[in-house]
């Protein structure tokens, strides 16, 4: 299994890449990494060549730049040619922790939609923090690839969840629920309703209802499907409020004086776990679900274990074939042309 | 000043919304209530009837209940009657902890629309966490009376948000800003991107920008404005993630041994401060500004100081004429007929 890699993306580039896609290597003895970066900075930081292979590129997205522009532009940048070659076949999956919007654009312009699929959703795995829940993570998508949803992709996205939590996360008939603002059946504007029904009425398709944004980590499903404006935003005040505890709780601390000192040595376990249930860095990137081959980023500020655990993830996608599952299900027909290799 | 109150609605009605009165009562000198509500429930429980007057009704509107066909049905329950009391001025403002869709419905259809604005939005008062900060709190509306938004309502939400911080929180041209899937002024749907151009181009409005729901806390506005739909899935993700938060911390704690149980004894007087500045009942109530009067709602589950804290509000909103400087600013030429004596 080959993963192609742009080395150039994100905050803590081409450090944190290089040395997550090492890791990575040394963890996992059936990949091997294509990297695509600029030789002058990523060689020196390359400890060993085994199953690494470097790719020239001239150029790099920059965090800013408009995303499609970029892509039809910059021909000899790390997201292009590292999509073109899960395009042309030459590797199984791409990985970035790059410009969000470009890495998107390169999935629907380069790699391609599968057949079938209006629109890919970026698919997220969160986590279930409810103490004494059997379940620990959640699928959750669109987390905001598009921002103006239809019905029928509301509906693709649940399919495509399904297929993630029973492939990817090893859950049988996963429980699929809809991001609503209110738990009964006839809440919700005119697409939430709609898309309400259509669910219900989906075969192959173990649809349990709305759920509620405040209930997301309480793990009443195990896919909540929304559009991506929605879930954007719930997703960002989950993780804006997160930070704002752990804030409030270090600066308390440091108020507190002795005492609160000494409480929170005490008190590190505690908080040590809690730190580490929330953190999106053990539950990998997001997958841009509905495109012919795993296209998949994760955080900006990224560290080497959140890109390794990210590349273990990718792995667990070509290992399981969920692509080609999706592939089957939206286009029948099709599969035999457009697989890449795996 | 005299506020109608609905005795009957809400989780602990009526004990938890007569204690709360009473408090109240005995802490303004300057308010009056007429509580609403079934006598031989209601009567028992007031210690004191200064400034205090029961009004019998004999229906009550139940949590369930679709919320125009209650409004309509209902005439005599605690609800309707209250909102009547205010529409025909015989009260300068409605409080209750019942049904939301029935207080907004009553709003609406009983006291009736300020001229100028087409629909009402929810307005909270939320906290700002940011240690440090010098602000505590910013209002937030639509809180979600209106699941669907046209430009020209967010544009009214700004106004009624920029008198509400004005008037009731004392915050010199308070900063707005726009709720939206991105800081820069071109992010967003269609809508947010046109409702952005619009409030820039707002005479008297200090707006600032876009600011995403991962921000809510931090305080980067005096005023955050949104369609009902995303600041309500913003909102119940932000204290779905505050509950989750204190759950973890509170199960790890039971959990940990009796190291842990250590810690929490010195730790305590953080945890407390935390929760007071996260909890709801600290800020009140939701205003449904947009009205000829004050029509106010807190948590079903409201507790009497939630109630108490909320009346408190109520008293400011009349004391300060927030409902007149809408009316002067929407429909100048209404003014003298439309406003409830105050």
């Amino acid at each position: 299994m080959k993963i192609a890699v742009d080395a150039m993306g994100g905050d803590h580039a081409p450090q944190a890449i290089v040395a997550g896609v090492e890791a990575a290597r040394d963890q996992y003895a059936d990949l091997e990494f294509d990297l695509y970066g600029d030789p002058q900075k990523v060689e020196p930081l390359i400890k060993d060549q085994t199953r690494l292979h470097l790719v020239k590129t001239t150029e790099e997205i920059e965090m800013g730049e408009e995303p499609v522009k970029a892509i039809r532009r910059k021909k000899d940048s790390s997201i292009v040619r590292a999509a073109q070659a899960v395009k042309e076949g030459q590797a199984d999956a791409f990985f970035s922790a790059g410009n969000t919007g470009a890495i998107l654009a390169a999935g629907l312009l380069i790699v391609g939609r599968i057949k079938g699929i209006d629109r890919p959703g970026l698919t997220s795995v969160l986590p279930i923090a409810e103490p004494g829940s059997s379940r620990h993570s959640f699928v959750y998508l669109d987390c905001g690839a598009n921002a103006e949803a239809k019905e029928r992709n509301l509906v693709q996205y649940a399919h495509l969840g399904r297929f993630y939590a029973e492939s990817v996360l090893g859950i049988e008939n996963p429980r699929v629920a809809l991001l609503n603002n209110g738990a009964e059946e006839d809440k919700g504007d005119r697409l939430h309703k709609e898309v309400h029904q259509q669910l219900k009425a989906e075969e192959n398709l173990n649809f349990i209802g709305n759920v509620e944004a405040g209930d997301l980590l309480v793990g009443k499903a195990d896919v909540v499907v929304s559009d991506g404006w929605t879930a954007n935003a719930a997703l960002k005040a989950t993780e804006g409020t997160a930070k704002m505890f752990l804030k409030l709780i270090k600066n308390g601390i440091l108020n507190g004086g002795l005492r609160a000192k000494i409480g929170y040595l005490f008190l590190k376990p505690v908080f040590k776990n809690i730190a580490k249930q929330m953190s999106t860095s053990t539950y990998g990137g997001a997958v841009l679900l509905g495109l012919k081959a795993p296209v998949v980023k994760t955080h900006g500020s990224a560290d080497a274990v959140a890109v390794k655990n990210t590349i273990g993830q990718i792995r667990t996608m070509i290992q399981t074939g969920i692509i080609k599952e999706a592939v089957d299900y939206f286009s029948p027909e099709e599969n035999m042309d457009n697989q890449p290799k795996n």
